[in-house]
């Protein structure tokens, strides 16, 4: 039995969950949300340098926590970890949180873990007054929420940088012969580079799915020096580059078999991207099983299936992400 | 400027490090130790989901001791982990270890880290009686510690098992234009794949460097479905795989800097297996540095660079190490 992707080919091909973008041109900057319509189990793994975070210590093992109302990713450095004040707006609003106290005028607390990409020094305006635009483009892109959304240049990854190409949000899913369904949502904005050197191959490759980057290979003689990145960026910052990604899958998982599929997703930004996990980088991705179908085998083998899954899905997700950042910007032919 | 292999292409193409193997043919398992002449600073990260290791929480940040005598890999599941008791027997004869109380009589304490990979169900006599043959072996190959060794079905890659293959031991080493040697050593027994499905391509065929591992490409039509894994093992059981391994370099890393390089180092698994990190896995990855060369230019640069090359370096060393131990088993024409 063969795996397909899902009908819209993006994580909201998962069923019970919704994307919500927001961006300001101006500040060339956005946020996106990853919003389930119920609670969902969530896990996260970190593997950059320079990670940006907040809400992640709740999801380690033993915390008190064990599901989340929301992810957010956003733009803006720290001050992007503001998004989720506006993403906690849109929750307060429609009575969802965790209720640590239930009594009339006792709002329950959404749960928003998330993380964030450096794109200050991307010549958008940064001159903002006051409380940084990041809570009213996370309230913003919260009442966006819905079952499709725009790849590339879009959401928090508006104005992301790829290696030496525009930036972008990238997005992919695949269905299994049980009818699990694995997404990927990407915000690229890596130092290293997402095509082998010398080529116009993306890493990922092996793994596209109906020629959804573009169908490029790498040529029969490809060979390449160990310290040639192709078209990584020349000049990084510390801190100024990050992959911050979201898989998410209807399959119900419980927390500790999320963060086995978190662990192992990060091998899509490995088979994706070259040089990653550096001091520069803030590689992170976030698990989220929305449990609307239970694991048929509830054994380790599924998890595998759902973790490579996971792995390769992403590894789609970041090449596309570029892609479609690449041909709005008329950076591909 | 370009990189090129060491002089004979193994770890210990870094200056001031040895390496000791022992096997036992009746047993079918073995150990091998990587030992620096002088303390070396080390870093570990473990990534799979049933890892086996002895020492390794001494190697966290803010730990008491930042240096180590020696690393060893071993067979034997836990069983293996006595492997340290021998190496410790040796590093206490030649008077080494960290000395917590400097007095007569008071032996230095030998700091030796490192990792298992499970052997116990490879058709071997496991029938032994009391104390494990282990710390015995480990002993042997400390003694037996040279700046070369053989590849393939040795050491603690002796009983491996790699996807459906033969496992072993495979190493390998770059050289930098700044004269920084980079080295890998990989004990391969993972569940997962090192062939791309359908070919006789390493999925680490980018990185290879003169045909080490055969020169086998994917097919110019290549493509697979994503739950195609190949000659991934059938029936993998928990804890029944790993692939253990060892980088090391002779600039002078801080812990921290070791740290990030072991973390980078885990794309070499990425990017050599498939799938990897599954919960049936135990990988994990020591990062030594014997600061022979000072880092030249002390940046996140220079520690990317290097941790690129340890995730380079580690996937050939694992491609080559299944390759040796095919073709000594007879399993590539």
């Amino acid at each position: 039995m063969a795996t397909t992707a899902g009908k819209r080919n993006l994580i909201t091909d998962v069923k019970g969950l919704r994307v919500g973008q927001a961006h300001d041109v101006r500040v060339n900057t956005g946020v996106t949300v990853i919003l389930p319509d119920q609670p969902a189990v969530a896990a996260c793994a970190v593997a950059g340098g320079g990670p940006g975070t907040r809400e992640t210590d709740l999801l380690s093992a033993g915390a008190m926590v064990d599901q989340v109302d929301a992810v957010f990713l956003s733009g803006g450095s720290a001050f992007g970890l503001g998004a989720a004040d506006g993403v906690m707006a849109g929750l307060k609003q429609a009575g969802r949180g965790f209720s640590l106290v239930e009594r009339p005028g006792v709002p329950p607390t959404p749960i928003v873990p998330g993380a964030i990409l450096y794109d200050l020094a991307n010549g958008g305006d940064k001159d903002w007054d006051g409380i940084a635009p990041y809570a009213a483009l996370g309230f913003e892109a919260f009442k966006a929420a819905s079952g499709t959304f725009a790849l590339g240049r879009a959401g928090a990854g508006h104005g992301a940088l790829a290696g030496q190409f525009p930036g972008g949000t990238g997005s992919a899913s695949v269905v299994m012969p049980e009818g699990i369904t694995v997404g990927a949502l990407a915000c690229v904005n890596c130092f290293g580079s997402v095509l082998m050197p010398g080529t116009d191959a993306y890493w990922a490759w092996p793994y596209e799915v109906a020629g959804e980057f573009g169908g490029a290979r790498p040529p029969a003689d490809f060979s390449m020096d160990a310290e040639d990145w192709g078209a990584a960026k020349a000049n990084p910052g510390l801190g100024q580059n990050t992959t911050i990604a979201c898989v998410a899958t209807d399959a119900a998982l419980t927390p500790s078999q999320a963060q086995r599929v978190a662990q192992m997703a990060l091998s899509g930004f490995s088979r994706a991207i070259r040089p990653v996990f550096a001091p520069f980088d803030g590689d992170a991705v976030f698990v989220l099983s929305t449990k609307g179908v239970p694991l048929p085998d509830p054994d380790p083998l599924m998890v595998t299936r759902i973790g490579e899954l996971a792995a390769s899905t992403l590894a789609r997700a970041i090449a596309r992400g570029v892609h479609e950042a690449r041909e709005q910007s008329g950076a591909v032919a």
